[in-house]
C-alpha cells in the first residue's frame, strides 16, 4: 500500500508551527520531508510562499527563510505557510530539472500520487497546501545565463477577474518591473493550475540567482510590500533601489518580441536591461566560431521597445533565444 | 590505418595565412578541422595564443578572433599563431569538458595519437603547434560560478631560469592580478606539459564566462601589453581598468588558503574579489536548508588576506571551495 502524502502537523493550529511536507516514497526515491512554517494568526488572507521550484534558483528558498525569521513579529492577521524548497533533490543537485527522472517541476503541476518523484512533490503540494491558500507567491530567479531586471510575472489569465486582480497583487511588489508575459509553454506550471483553482499567483523572478546581496535586499523588500498590500503586515511600502534607480513599471512582452539567434556561434551581449532601443539598434553580436571568414553578425532591435532580457555570453544554436524585448502594457 | 594530425598549409610560409589544424577520426568522431591563423614576420618571437580549451569560457575565444583582426596591421616581427578554438566539441555543448568521452582537455597533455577525441586534440597541437613556440597564451575565464579579477595566471615550475622569465611575462599582461597559484591537479594540463618543453606558459584567466563588454576589453588591452612586451608589436603599454581602478599587484595563494564550506546548503558571498580582509572579517554565509531551525553559519577570514575569489551564490556540499585568498607575493 502506497503512503498517501501528509503534513507532520496541524495546518489549523494557532499560532506559529514548523513541521514538514511528507512526499511518499515511490519506486524512484525514498520519501522526502520538506520542511515547512505555518503561522496562523486568524482571519484575514491566506498566501502561501514556495521556494525552490527550480534547483538552481536561490535567492527564493534564502528569503523565504529570512521572511521566516521576521514574520512572527510581523504578521498581524491571517495565516501565512512558507515552503523554502519544493524541490530538494534539484537544488543539491544545483539543477533546474530533479535529477532522479528528469523533470522541471514546473511542468508537472497538479502531479500524479502514483507518478515519479517530481510527480509527487507537485502532487503533496496540489492537495495538501494550494486549497488552504488564497494568494500564491512562488518565488523563482530567472537564471546565471540571462540577465533579467526583478520582475514580478504573470502569463495571461482567461478569467476576466482573476487577470487583473493578479496584475494588481504582481504590482504591489514595487519591483522594477511587473511583466504580463505571454509564453507557450505554460501546461504543467505550477502558476496554470493555481489560476485554474481561482487563485492569486504571483511568479517573482529575481536575477542571476548567483544570490548577490543586492538581489537579495531588492527581493525581500519586494515580499514586504506584497505582505503589506495584503495585510497581512502593517507599514509603508517603499521601492526598493535596482541600479540606482527607484522605479516600477508594467510591461509586456508577446512570443514574437523574442530575438533569435542568426546562427550558431558565441553571443556577445551589448545593451543592458530596462534600456530603451529603437528599430535597428544593436542588442548583442553573434560571433560564429566555425570559420576564420565568417563575420559577426549584428542582433537589433526590429522597432522601439525596452530590453527586458538578454542572455549572457553564451554558446548558442541557430534559432536560440538571446533576448527578450517589451513595451508598457495597455490593457 | 590512421590518418596522421596535421596542417592543410605550411606554417613557414612568410605572411598571413589560414588554414586548419586536423584532428584525426577515431572510433569516437569525425576528424575535426580547427581553425588556425598564422602570421610568419620572419626573426623574433614566436606565440602561440590559444582559446576555448574549456568550452564554456568564452572570452578567450572572441578576443583570440579580434586579435586577428588587427594583428596584419600591428604585428612588426616574429611568428603569431592563433587557434581561437581548441575545443569546439566542447563549445558548442557550453560544457568545460568534451561531451563525447567526458575528458577535460587541459588534463590530457600531451594527449594521445590513438585515444579518444580529446587526448587527439592535445595530441595534434602537442606535436604540431607547440614545439614552433617560445611563448604560449592560454585564454582562459574563470567562469560563470565564481567571482575573479582579470588575472594571469601560472603555477609553481621547478625550472629556475622558466619560472621568473614566466612570472615577467604574465605582469607584462598588466592585468589587475598576475598570481602564483599552487595548485593540486597540476597533471595533464597544457602549462605542465609546456613548460616541461622549456617554453613559458601563461594561463590568462578572465572574469565570469559571461562576455560582458568590461571583461572583453580587459582581455585585449591585456593582450596588446603582452604583445608589446615580446616586442611582436609597437606601442605603449596602458593598465586596462576594472571597477574604476587602474592597477597590477602581483599575488600568491597557496591550498591552504582555500576556504570550505563547515556544511551543505546556499553559498551566499558577502565579499567582493580584491577586497583586504582581517581575521574574522565576514567572506560568506552558508544557509542550510534541510532544516528550519539550523541557523546560517558564518564564513570567516582566518587571517589578514586579499580576497582572490569568491564563488557566485550555488548550492555546495561540505567542504566545498567556496573562497580563495592572496596575499602579496614575495619571491
Amino acid at each position: 500500500m502506497t503512503e498517501a502524502p501528509h503534513l507532520t502537523f496541524d495546518l489549523d493550529r494557532p499560532g506559529m508551527t514548523t513541521g514538514h511536507l511528507v512526499v511518499p516514497k515511490g519506486a524512484d526515491c525514498e520519501a522526502l520531508s520538506l520542511p515547512v512554517f505555518s503561522l496562523n494568526k486568524g482571519e484575514g488572507p491566506r498566501l502561501l510562499i514556495t521556494g525552490g521550484n527550480h534547483g538552481n534558483e536561490l535567492e527564493g528558498p534564502i528569503v523565504a527563510r529570512r521572511l521566516i525569521e521576521w514574520l512572527p513579529e510581523a504578521q498581524t492577521c491571517g495565516r501565512v505557510i512558507i515552503l523554502p524548497v519544493l524541490n530538494p533533490l534539484a537544488l543539491q543537485a544545483w539543477s533546474r530539472n530533479t535529477p532522479v527522472d528528469g523533470l522541471n517541476l514546473n511542468r508537472v503541476f497538479p502531479g500524479r500520487a502514483d507518478g515519479s518523484v517530481t510527480e509527487r512533490i507537485a502532487d503533496a503540494v496540489s492537495r495538501l497546501l494550494l486549497p488552504i491558500a488564497d494568494t500564491v507567491f512562488d518565488l523563482h530567479s530567472f537564471g546565471p545565463t540571462w540577465d533579467f531586471p526583478p520582475a514580478v510575472v504573470t502569463h495571461p489569465i482567461a478569467d476576466a477577474d482573476l487577470m487583473p486582480k493578479t496584475l494588481r497583487m504582481a504590482e504591489a511588489f514595487k519591483l522594477p518591473v511587473t511583466l504580463l508575459w505571454e509564453y507557450d509553454d505554460t501546461p504543467g506550471m505550477f502558476d496554470t493550475w493555481a489560476h485554474s483553482q481561482g487563485k492569486v499567483f504571483v511568479c517573482a523572478e529575481l536575477g542571476s540567482g548567483t544570490v548577490g546581496s543586492e538581489a537579495l535586499a531588492i527581493y525581500e523588500a519586494g515580499l514586504r510590500n506584497a505582505l503589506i498590500a495584503l495585510g497581512l503586515v502593517e507599514g509603508k511600502a517603499d521601492h526598493p533601489t535596482f541600479r540606482q534607480q527607484k522605479s516600477s513599471r508594467t510591461l509586456e512582452t508577446l512570443m514574437s518580441d523574442a530575438l533569435k539567434s542568426p546562427a550558431r556561434g558565441i553571443f556577445e551581449p551589448r545593451r543592458s536591461v530596462l534600456d530603451e532601443v529603437k528599430q535597428g539598434d544593436r542588442i548583442g553580436i553573434l560571433h560564429p566560431m566555425d570559420s576564420l571568414s565568417a563575420n559577426p553578425i549584428d542582433i537589433c532591435a526590429p522597432a522601439t521597445s525596452i530590453v527586458l532580457a538578454v542572455k549572457s555570453g553564451m554558446y548558442v544554436d541557430t534559432d536560440a533565444r538571446v533576448a527578450l524585448l517589451a513595451r508598457p502594457l495597455s490593457l
